[in-house]
């Protein structure tokens, strides 16, 4: 049941989409008409709610993390679901692990890792422009995530606060700049993911990270389609996004094996 | 520090792996000589393990998601990982939830989902055929995770026992014949997802799902390619795989909206 | 040397492109300014023309058919150059080649035929919608390869009136009515390609095909993927066409092996 | 009808497929059984070729362009008719055209080429080692193309013989060193290709052609995804062709515009 204080989504009988929070005697106006919050509190997920005169009506959801990053404030390009999905799997991130995010940007990547480290987990942040520091710290906030993450206003140039890390995500400009001291922030066996929207990027990470004890080293990219969902005229949409970013992965170990 | 009972990947020179249960006393035998446990025991992740007489060495890591289900026993087609990630984003699997999945096949879903929903949440694992259901029990068991997963053996024609669900996941070979049972068990607003090889049956689940107060629903497909890990000869690597399945999602709603 | 009458691609600067006809004595008013054709007369392509008093210019280009599809008049989708292209190859057009084209729409996909069976080839063309085949002649005898098609204006339910054909381009919303048609047009080993936009037609026009004596049987999609040239930042573009058509092709033989 | 002399494409029953030359009195063996050639003169292409005393047959096809470089010999990696088929359409490919080919190898893309400029057209061949020099002679002469094609033993370090050309294709190890001779030969307005199979070839060769008159310049690269046939089971093909090689294009003008 839908309490005061609840974010909902409103999705509309045309498909927009609003994120809202629920407030005892407020309301939020759309193109489609006034939608007033007292009506909803008491309502199920899924149930609808009709607005004042109109014949217009929107259902209400429970906001899921991809509803979330696409309705949140954001100074920065997001890391898209079909990037962040396959990151989160492949650094292993589950219930009870301590991870290093850097930067933070808008805090949608901080966020999605937070969701599933749990309360048990931490995420450790460091975002260097106070800009970004601060509006991450407001949708962090905003999503009831705030207590599972640490926020560092910081360059990294230094290195990081934290040794034993699980996983990290390495998502700045000049990622070939930090690798060292995201060796040194990780346990053995941790793993290490950066993000390089180009190739020349990539090659820079490869050629720093093969100066360190790292294996496994791996470079993806994901593309993924949508289908206009008509059984009948059933075919893939007409455009799609082509590219966001290359993803290099690495796993540390304390040293390489020596091959006499 | 890695004790009796550890699981451990073995991670060779050569990029060979090998996923062992490491047990006092015992030893696993490979294609680079003969690894004794009691050697690991005491160890920490990332050091390496020399091996008897020989000058070969094996990294030892910590498994991940991904190095247990290419290692584990299985009589099924897994869901790559391409795909279980995005799945488990889309469904916004986290912990403390309580999500359906099946059919199980190996258990390979049921674990991803079980690592997420955490020590509060719980994975209802419905298997139609008994060889599934024991390999699925196993599989779970070894990886710990079989506390968090209410497994049962039984058809889903009739219906799933649990009722206010948050995510399900649909993968069996008709599952245009149990939408109506799927959107019995979930919660309003909760998430379906459906495991659909053929583009035949994409059109047979749409048609169905469009019979039942659905909405949001959404076709996709995912296509990840590696590339050589070479700084100066970076390219994609020469053959990759073309298709897995496509994936239909949806939202569950109490009812559709009526537009008189 | 550029002649009175020769087409001509004004580049500008800015990227932008015209197609146009030199004639003497005119001219074409642009964004950039007036290009005075009597100008052009006489210089060589890759020349440069400048635009009277600004100081804006454009280059001078021989048209290619890429130029010249993406500068017609069209009422109708074209077949993009990544499908034709293939398309081309996989039909084996070359010179002297008698082939047929059906249905004609805007005449890109006539084009690109009739360019490379030359003056000793032939390309038969059927068009229903008269408006369609107006526009076609236009087009054709605009890029001066109307010689080389026989243009029909004609329904083909009631089949083609050549026969012994090498190859065959049928395009239409309904393909999978007139695959019997086709098989009496083909020579024996002729090749013959189907567009079919949505996975449903495929499987319709597949279902056709088994039934008559093709060989050979494939269907292909096609995703190009452009770069940002940039050779320090390089990357893909931000968004690609996801999906134009499917292509289904198959091979002609009077009659199917008999497996006793 | 097929005569004395003539190339034919047998294609078995179990899709296998075999490029003969058929010769009055000869035979060939496959492991479906003997065919022998004094049987098949006389039959038309679509015909079947029954085998000595098995039950077995052959379909008796006119090869294509893609059977031919299937079944040639060679000795280098071929471009792929995913790749081909682009580039003979970019670089506007038609009979009358003069173009140049370099490297040659095993001389695939110049029968490409040698197909489609036909008899008044012309294929300049630059191959620098002699092994590929005669590979290629061979097989252009074995397609009946070598009349349209002037083959150089020759390095290209020192250039083209030929000035005014109208399309080239660059297909070396270091295309990068190459860029000013090949700007050289080109007609103004001509099409270049180039074929780099790393990214870090893409990036040279962009700089090198950023240092000279080329406009239009574009990164390209084709994936081409098949599927498995069956009209009630349609679904792509498990794996594919990832990486192949980029194509980087552009357009010799004869000048720069310049911008005061």
């Amino acid at each position: 049941m839908i309490k005061d204080g609840d974010r909902v989504l409103l999705y509309g009988e045309d498909g927009t989409k609003f994120l809202v929070k629920v407030e005892a005697g407020k309301k939020k106006g759309t193109h489609l008409g006034v939608v007033e919050f007292d009506s909803i509190i008491g309502m199920n997920y899924g149930d609808i709610v009709k607005i004042g005169k109109t014949n217009k009506s929107y259902y209400i959801l429970p906001p899921t993390y991809i509803d979330d990053i696409f309705s949140m404030k954001r100074k920065t390009q997001i890391i898209y679901p079909k990037d962040s999905s396959y990151i989160l799997l492949k650094l292993d991130i589950k219930p009870g692990k301590r991870v290093i995010d850097t930067g933070v940007g808008s805090g949608a990547m901080c966020a999605a890792m937070a969701r599933l480290v749990g309360e048990n987990g931490k995420v450790y942040a460091y975002e260097r422009r106070e800009d970004f520091y601060n509006l991450a710290t407001q949708n962090l906030t905003e999503w009831g995530l705030i207590d599972r993450v640490e926020l560092k206003l910081r360059d990294i140039s230094m290195g990081f606060d934290e040794t034993n890390i699980d996983a990290l995500l390495l998502d700045v400009p000049d990622p070939e700049n930090y690798i060292q001291q995201c060796w040194q922030a990780l346990a053995g066996g941790g793993m290490m993911g950066v993000i390089c929207p180009t190739v020349n990027q990539v090659s820079m990470v490869l050629e720093k990270m093969y100066e360190l004890p790292f294996i496994d080293v791996e470079v993806w990219e994901s593309l993924m389609r949508q289908y206009k969902p008509y059984p009948n005229r059933l075919r893939p949409v007409d455009r799609m996004v082509a590219h966001t970013t290359f993803l290099v992965f690495a796993r540390k170990v304390n040293s390489f094996i020596k091959t006499e």
